[in-house]
Formats: structure tokens, sequence, C-alpha cells
């Protein structure tokens, strides 16, 4: 294996770039972090539910870095209507997609809604498959699971319990395109990979590299959905070193100030874009997978949300060891990053 | 039921006193909380592992409350002696019993063992059979189970695996007393109520309260073993409803500073010792099983290891609400309480 590695235009098809000093803090980590494009979740305060905001919010992005490629989604709200995902289609691709936000479940969605398919009607799901315009989900449940699962924990079980809402608008909608976002169980893999190829998965570097055992003692990796067990991380490893074309990187990158990871309880979110590519070089390395790394990055993602070719920005990694900082400040922020003091075999050149 | 409550003399079988500034910090608790004997473990650094040190050790604890029974137990290591055990027999009733730490699963366990019955001579647990000491298990093991069960998470299946030890001993040594401390599943419940009258187990307020959903973002709650499902939950609401005579009370009080709890690993233990009575008459009372408090607290662990009557003590807990404070503070240390910032609805009289 050389010891440096070219990327094409490298794609995080999830992160968090939140508002104000936050939004001004993290977003210059995307072009640090090597990365081109992102696609950029609307779970702000208030969350981005119209075309306008989006595209409101896409200025004042662009406006704190001009070079990156803003993806922008839309909130799912009982309010949607098919003229705004109409809208949404007519940006020029700037509006990709719209996020679905289990009521409850994490970071601001108390927008969101408690049953994806008794709350929304087909007529939106219509419109999206229509409009080419990607449903991203948070797929997570606080519902048992038809009967068939019983339930241990809420926290565990939810991506599992989500698994019939998922199958079920997969067949509704044939030609809507779905992404599980952040897939965390094997039966959601397993569930993605025998839907059909209007289904995806993004992963998450976090849930590559941890297991539960690691979030017990540990607020800083407290996320949702939270990491689960080593059989469920041999399944997303299993799914990535086979270089299946429907699961691709997701970062769920989620900065969070020090002060909100460490209180009681914990803000869920893990923080991971400024290390982002050195730090999946590591963890492909470790698993003997660097070869499926540009497709996972740059390739598999685009492909299947239909995005357009960029081809002219390249980076590239050397096996060269990186260290990564305790805590990243400025001014009044502080954010703990992903791997915080721990040392990684590969950084950007 | 009646708007008060009285107890006899209440005996708390789990508990850490600490040393130094936290030990004369947490041992009024004991009085003040309405517990009248307590069993003090030996984990404290230097670990307490020979009669002289758990006297020495009484004594300090009797200097800071003299009217407190405590009761002494010795930390297992390779180089205890069938001697040392005679000698701890001898102290008329100071030292009653054996703490076994499975190495490296706890605070101080690096002190501890890593296989039970290959590291220790059966000629040590045939001495604390003859001699009537218990010895006391912190039942967890790294080790999978006998290859029975699949281990999804060394630290939800810590416990589990533990188990054929605790049968094997039970079987070996049919007049050895064991205590299986602070048991947390359905698994461990069920093992101890089908081993011998030899077998016993404590449980503790937490396990009681709480699952591991509430785990998760919150270190306050970090304590070994991990609490666990809801199904493990209502194996111990089981078996305390039905009264079962060999499952008592042992709080696994452990206080650890605000930083300790707050740093990122946290420190592992949870403090319940002040408001334990009355905490424990809001869970019974949300059970439904009120009058099994005081076997619970009082008549089961004391008859169990054999502990003599001691009828001059009463207490009365009364229906009446009890704001637990956030934080219990003295000189320079803080430490927060379980159920802190909570209300419940009994309190001492």
């Amino acid at each position: 294996m050389s010891d440096t590695l070219k990327l094409s235009l490298v794609s995080d098809l999830h992160v968090h770039l939140r508002q104000g000093p936050m939004m001004k803090f993290v977003v210059p980590h995307i072009k640090e972090g090597g990365i081109g494009r992102v696609l950029v979740m609307p779970n702000t305060l208030p969350p981005i539910t119209t075309v306008e905001q989006a595209l409101e919010y896409h200025k004042q992005l662009s406006n704190v870095d001009p070079t990156t490629i803003y993806l922008m989604t839309l909130y799912l709200t009982k309010d949607m209507t098919a003229d705004e995902i109409q809208k949404a289609a007519n940006t020029k691709g700037i509006i990709t997609g719209v996020k679905f936000y289990p009521k409850g479940m994490t970071t601001h969605s108390e927008f969101g809604i408690s049953n994806l398919i008794q709350d929304i009607p087909k007529e939106i799901f219509q419109a999206l498959s229509d409009c080419g315009i990607v449903l991203h989900l948070h797929g997570e449940s606080l519902e048992s699971c038809c009967g068939s699962h019983h339930p241990t924990s809420f926290q565990l079980d939810a991506e599992r319990s989500f698994i019939p809402t998922l199958r079920s608008l997969s067949t509704s909608f044939p030609n809507l395109k779905i992404v599980m976002e952040h897939v965390t169980t094997k039966e959601a893999v397993e569930c993605v990979m025998n839907c059909g190829n209007n289904v995806a998965a993004t992963i998450t570097p976090h849930h590559l590299a941890l297991t539960v055992d690691d979030v017990f003692a540990n607020p800083l990796h407290y996320c949702k959905p939270i990491i689960k067990f080593p059989s469920d991380r041999d399944a997303l490893w299993n799914v990535v070193t086979s270089g299946h074309s429907r699961f691709f990187l997701g970062s769920d990158s989620a900065p969070h100030t020090v002060e909100k990871k460490l209180q009681v309880p914990a803000a869920a979110g893990i923080y991971s874009l400024p290390y982002l590519l050195p730090l999946l070089a590591h963890l492909f390395e470790q698993h003997d997978c660097l070869d499926r790394l540009n497709d996972f990055v740059c390739n598999f993602g685009p492909r299947f949300i239909n995005l357009p070719n960029v081809n002219t920005r390249e980076i590239t990694l050397k096996k060269h060891s990186l260290s990564i900082p305790n805590v990243l400040t400025t001014n009044d922020i502080q954010v703990i990053p992903f791997y915080s003091g721990k040392t990684i075999s590969w950084s950007l050149q």
C-alpha cells in the first residue's frame, strides 16, 4: 500500500453547521479538513422548514466560506406542502433533500413528527418522488416494532423499531430516494441492503470506531442513535469493506460546546469534521480496506443522490501521524473533537 | 396504608466509606440517614487485606461516629491465608466477610483477581466456610460465558459471564456463605434463587430505580455493574416484592467528588447513603410493596449473615415530601447524591 492516497471531491452527506458564532467556527473546518461538499442538516433554531429559509441559510454559510458546496435540506413538518417541494426542486440543486426527525428523539427534534406514515400525507411522499428530492431519515422510533421485537431499551432499540417504517416507505414509493441516516444496527444494514435501489444509508466515523462500552462513562461519546454492539459494528464494517454502493459517508458531525457535552444530561452529538478524512483513513487501514475509501467518501453518495460531477478538486492523504487536539478553541467557544488527545496514523498533505 | 412506617435496626450491607476527608464527610450520613449497621467495603488505597488493617480502619470509622455498627471485610488477594481468615473469625464479629474483586472491573480493583476459581486455592474457600466468614462477590467477569452466551458488550454482559463461577462455587462449598453483590440481571437473580440457601444477593436502590437508558447521557448514573434493561429491573422488583429472604439491601453507596464524576471517563459509583431509606420507601410505595421494606432493610441480610440481634434502635419514616439537594458540600468536598434535585414522597421523622 502506498504512503499517499489521492481522493477526488469529498462529500460528507450529513453535517450540522449550526448558526451564529458556532457556525462561523465550524464552517471553515470543512475546507481545512479536505471536504468539498456537505449536506447541511436543517435542525437549527428555528428549524429550516421553507425554501426561503434554506436559501437564506445557504447565503450565510457561503458568506463564511464560498468555496464549499452546500447542499441544503428542509425540516419535514406537518406543514410541508407539495408546492414547497416543487419550489425546492427549482433551486438548481441547492436544496436536494428533506429531513425527517422523530419527535423528541434528538437535538431540536421537538418540531419533528411522531409517526411518519400516519402524520405525513401520501401526496408529500409522492411530490418528493416526482421532484427528485431525497427523503433523509433519522430512522428511530419510540414505538415497539410490530410486536415482533421485545423492547429492552428505548434508546438501544429505537432504530430497530423504525425498520418497518423504512420498509413500508421504500415499497410504497419505489422511485422515492430515501437515505437512512447514521445507520447503527446489523438489522438496519440488512434492511437497507434488502430494499430496492431507491434506499441508501450513511455511516458515521464514530459508529465505525466505537461500541456501546465506550459510551457509558463518557458523555463525549453520547450521540443519537446510541452507538451499538460489537456485532452491529461488524455489520457496518462488512458492508463498507464489501464496497456496497448504497452505503456512504455522512459524518453527522455535530458540534456542541464543552459545557453542553459535560453538563447533565449531556447534549447528543460528536464533532468529527476537522479530522474526518485522516481518521477515516486510519480506521479503513486498520480494517484493511483503504482501497474502499475513495468510493465511500467521494463516489457512492453523490451517485445515489444524483449530484453533478465536480472533478476540479483533489486532496491527498499521507501516512504521517497526526495528534488530534484535546479541544478546539475560538473566542468564547470550546469544542472537543472526536478522538481528542489521540494520535492517528494518517494526515492531510 | 399508614402515613408512618416503623423500622427496626437498619443494615446496609454494602457501603464504601473511603478514607481521610471523604470518610469524615460520609460516615455521619449513616446515622443521619437512619441506618444503624453497615458492611464496609475494603477497596481503599491501599486495600484492606489483613485483619490488622481492618481493625485499624474500624477504629478510624468509630472515631468519626462510635454509634454506628461497622462490619468489616478483607480484600481477597492471592496472598490471603487460612490463618488470616481464622484471625478474622476471632474478631468477635467485627470482621464478617471477605470481598472478591475481579481485576480491572471497578474502583481500585487493580489488586483483584482475574479468575476466582483458578487463582484462589480451595483451602481458602474451605477456611471461609469453616470459619463462618462470608464471601462477598463483585460478580462480573470479562471472560465470555462458557461459549453458551454470545457476548455483545463487555460491560452489559459481565455479570452474566460470571454466573458459572457463582454456580460452581456454591455447589463446591455448600456451607460457604456467598453474597452476590449488587445483582443487576434477570439471569443472576434466577441463579441466586436456584442456588442453595448458602447463596444470597444484595440489591441497590439505583438498580431498582433506573435502566440503562438513564445512564447514556448521565455520568452521575455510571456505576459497576452497569444498570441494565427494563426486563432485568422487573426481575429485581419481582424478587423484592415476593419477599424472598435471600435478597436484601446493599446500597453500594460510593461517594466520588463532583470532579471525578464529571471528568472523562467518569468514576464509577453512585452515592445514595444519606437519603437511602426515604428513597427506598418512595420506590417501594410506587411498586406497592411498602410492607416488604422492613424485611428488606432490617431482617433478611442480618439473618443470612447470622448477625446478632440488636433491637435497641428503631426509626420512623413518614409520608412527607423530601427534596434531595443538588449537591452535598463540606470544606473542599462536593458530592452529588443519587436523585439529586428530585422530590420524593417519604422522609425520616
